[in-house]
């Protein structure tokens, strides 16, 4: 499948994620359609250019209208999507998502799947603490990286199509993980700190904290302004890796305490030296 | 103590935060010494105009010539400092400091203190990843909060001084607290953080994570890249401080863990939900 500018794109659930890839492949000349069951999210969408066309319900005319179908949704209302919709779907259509996770979703998707359309999963490494439409922004891309997450069951074709969705949507790094590499990954880099930042901000109730405070504890809790729906459920669906990431944290951060209640100073700097020397794999 | 243009600075250490004061002070017109031990920051400050004069020996003229002195010193050089050198201090000098710990270092600098000269301590809430007055840059006290420390031997005027010193340089801030109330919250707001983000590097050695990452990680783990022998002392001098609130922060973190793992959902939306609450007081 190449990128023909007349191809047409629909997204399903035109949230932050869904909204900033209208943005941007509209501007790409894409035929850009999208569904949403919020009025106000296709209205604004409408409004501001930012689609062609939108729905708030499925409209089988649009959903067989489209090439490619890109999932904006929750994991399980996605999979409950697939399993309502799918016959409405054009032959030959290319299905991708912006899910995060991928284990508990991506087999089970592929395994209900008609076999004339194909599902190559992918998770663009983008967001804010803002929520919709309304927020959407394609800059955020690049600076992200973009992860394919292909199974067995994937054509090459569709692995290097969705390469090349993640170029196009101008992100600045394009990976290419298994599910289980990719739900190990993100339990630790995303949903664990995530749980730190939810987990700090419950260690106190001192409002007046905002007038002492230096950066470090406003960086290390930006992110616990937080869709508590969403993300309660992209942890259940990954509970094994996080739990693992969390455990794995609490040992590293207990043998710290350890060493601070020991008074082990050279025990103390070594572990910074080691976190110095490895945060800066990590520079810009 | 009136702020006059005439009155003549002397800092103790021309490092980040010993640069900064004097490119912001020696803007404003005062007169700006320096004495630091390395000769390539006395170099650099008189090259780039940070600075009227720089000494790399503790010069007594310098010192007695000063009508404030700001000490950016690590805390241990500190005291050692006043004990060797106090003798030099103009009669009725101001003293104050930039050191991120309290309790440990006022009451014993007050203690061995000539009565003829006052400390009143301070610490600007402000820093960077980088060291040296190389680095230093008076702009980071923009946004940053100020903090007045002082004790019951403090006058009155000392306090208000004090005050006007964090305004002058531009601070968005001025908050006043006791020795006692500073390092708990600087326990919190700052070690315990520096603590989380060294632990998280600690976890992992793989370094292709950079590919895969988003901003979250690289939020939580900025404060990473640390001076271990300034950090480790600051620690070691708020140690009971700090495992508190280490403590504290494992046992939150660890019900949190525990929810997931009993798959109580409804329990950690709950904290998610208090923890988008309260960062929201946190905004800039």
């Amino acid at each position: 499948m190449k990128w023909i500018s007349e191809e047409s794109i629909l997204i399903v659930g035109l949230g932050l994620l869904g909204g900033s890839y209208a943005r941007a492949l509209k501007r790409l000349g894409f035929h850009v359609a999208a569904i949403d069951i919020d009025a106000d999210s296709i209205a604004f969408a409408q409004e501001n250019d930012i689609i062609d066309e939108g729905y708030t319900t499925v409209e089988p005319a649009a959903v067989s209208a489209a090439d490619v179908v890109i999932f904006g949704l929750y994991p399980t209302v996605f999979k409950q999507w697939i399993e309502s919709y799918q016959q409405h779907f054009k032959p030959g259509a290319m299905i991708t998502d912006v899910t995060g996770v991928k284990s508990c979703v991506v087999y089970d998707i592929q395994a209900i799947l008609r076999d004339d359309v194909e599902f190559i999963a992918a998770h663009p490494m983008a967001g804010k603490e803002t929520f919709g439409v309304q927020n959407s922004d394609e800059r955020m891309f690049r600076d992200a990286n973009y992860i394919v997450v292909p199974t067995e069951k994937n054509t090459p074709e569709a692995i290097e199509w969705c390469r090349s969705l993640g170029m196009i949507l101008g992100f600045n790094h394009i990976a290419v993980l298994s599910p289980e590499e990719h739900d190990q990954m993100i339990g630790f880099v995303s949903q664990l700190t995530h749980v730190i930042a939810v987990s700090l901000m419950g260690c106190s109730d001192n409002r007046d904290l905002v007038n002492y405070t230096g950066d470090s504890f406003r960086d290390l809790t930006r992110i616990a302004r937080i869709n508590d729906k969403m993300w309660s459920e992209l942890f259940m669906m990954n509970r094994e890796q996080l739990l693992a990431q969390m455990d794995r944290f609490m040992e590293v951060f207990g043998s710290f305490r350890n060493m601070l209640a020991a008074g082990d100073v050279e025990g103390m700097r070594a572990a910074m030296r080691l976190s110095t020397e490895r945060r800066a794999w990590f520079d810009k």
